[in-house]
């Protein structure tokens, strides 16, 4: 197969799954070829509706998006699904390859899942991110899960970039300090206290209930759902409040206003890492070499010869 | 006073304390007048040895400076000293004011007692630190001491960044789990176990040495000593361990290497801050606003959009 991006695009459109796996890994990478695929990507892209999961390791968010495809696939219409691990130099299925969700919907068409993980460059998976989920929006999912591995700032960021974001927490959640516990506040759309089936369930319920009554949401107030992932308990439910809370933003214009926000913060992130890379671009060679020796040699100061390396640009 | 640096940096290269003062003052905001401070001191410097002194918050390095100082002068020479405290919004002598040391040298004009603390800008501090070891390089301090307030890897960068780096511990350091042991070990040209009074001296030296027999220094292995600061014991020989890894250095041509490599990170960071400086101005604005609404309508990809927002700086 072509690795040219515009073919990969071509195929992609039409659901070609090999298309869609070599495009992810293109933008994965970065560089030129995923610069390529955004430009062509682009103009396909615009009708899928993202969900983003986040909440801390064994939560149960894998046993809950595996819950949501079943969901989906029962009203008839597709589903991506990225896996977004930034601490894992492993992507492409491997780290998914055991779960049982693969084996559950390998055989589904209608399905595409797709593990992401850090390939190199910094803050290289919160550019790919979005990139993935056009890949997957032109493929023609409608609907594209992206499910966070970990806590950390990244994670939710990623989530967090999602048209609803689930925030996934346990029975006895509100006891600890969870570092990130005021980040996840922040970026919640819906709380689910998954592993209803444990003690404790009313108080996290309560306590989060508390939180959101102090945290004061002025539109959308989070809905807090309990759920048994493993055996399908309360899925139903939260899909409905997805149906919501979808409905409620595209009736306010908030889903227009809050995509627009995520493309100013992409379009500022990518402008940062282009400079980036010309800053590193402009400290190497003969010319940043000479720079160094005539600064150390007093001919030259730095803030001078900072601006004659970028001015030689 | 005049504000325009040229003017200061030649009141500040004849002594003139306020000069220098300010002139600190101008590099520690950044921005255009910290550049023109920087081109008009650069021709002035390059005779000034720093030493940096870190360690964990209570290690006793203000009295290990304040005994330095004391040191230093007993030979006659003069001695700049900036205290960087990297956490702090205050800066000018304000978290010093009331530090024995201002005392004891308030009246010496040959000591030049300076805090310096972040204002505002990001990374600012690493930037600055360097540039106003120069105002006290120009303004002919033969030594410049840099004492950082804390352990974070801002404030082991900028000791470390000095021509002889001093690590102090006490007795006791190897028993916990420090989380920057390391990047000590990393930077470190002489060990330092002061208030050497206490219970567990020999087992620290001991540990350190181990540590340092592991991690096999390949030509000049860091001596470790013992003092106790506010008795002044053990800092002549302390002194005379910073004059042999000057002398080493000085003799194998390491130093001129040092400093090379100091510019090379220098000359790097100053570039980045400047593109840096220009993602933010470019993501401002009616033209940003402009190709946000382009990328929202699907008329331009975000990679495009963002190349279009740099090409037309």
């Amino acid at each position: 197969m072509s690795r040219d991006p515009a073919a990969l695009v071509a195929r992609a459109v039409i659901g070609d799954r090999a298309a869609i796996a070599k495009l992810i890994s293109v933008v994965e990478r970065g560089g030129p070829s995923a610069f390529e695929a955004a430009a062509a990507l682009h103009p396909h892209t615009g009708r899928a509706y993202t969900v983003g999961l986040t909440g801390a390791p064994g939560a149960g968010k894998s046993s809950l998006t595996d819950a949501l495809i079943t969901r989906i696939r029962r009203g008839g219409t597709e589903v991506g699904v990225l896996a977004v691990d930034p601490t894992s130099p492993f992507s492409g299925g491997a780290i998914l390859g055991d779960r049982v969700r693969m084996q559950d919907h390998a055989t589904d068409e209608g399905v595409y899942i797709r593990s992401m993980a850090t390939r190199g460059h910094l803050g290289g998976l919160a550019l790919a991110t979005p990139q993935a989920i056009r890949v997957l929006d032109a493929a023609g999912k409608p609907w594209v899960i992206v499910e966070t591995v970990g806590v950390g700032q990244v994670e939710v960021e990623i989530a967090g970039a999602a048209d609803t974001t689930v925030v996934v927490v346990n029975p006895g959640w509100g006891d600890g300090v969870q570092a990130n516990k005021a980040g996840l506040m922040e970026i919640a759309d819906l709380f689910v206290v998954n592993k209803a089936d444990r003690d404790g369930v009313a108080e996290t319920v309560r306590d989060l209930e508390l939180m959101l009554d102090l945290s004061g949401h002025p539109a959308w107030r989070p809905p807090v759902l309990t759920t048994v992932a493993t055996r399908g308990e309360g899925i139903d439910e939260l899909w409905a409040a997805v149906g919501e809370h979808r409905a409620f933003q595209e009736g306010d214009g908030s889903l227009a206003r809050r995509r627009r926000e995520r493309t100013r913060e992409e379009l500022h992130a990518i402008v940062l890492a282009r400079l980036e890379a010309q800053a590193d671009a402009a400290c190497r060679g003969d010319r940043f070499e000479a720079a160094v020796a005539q600064v150390a040699a007093r001919e030259l100061d730095p803030y001078t010869a900072a601006e004659e390396l970028l001015g030689a640009r």
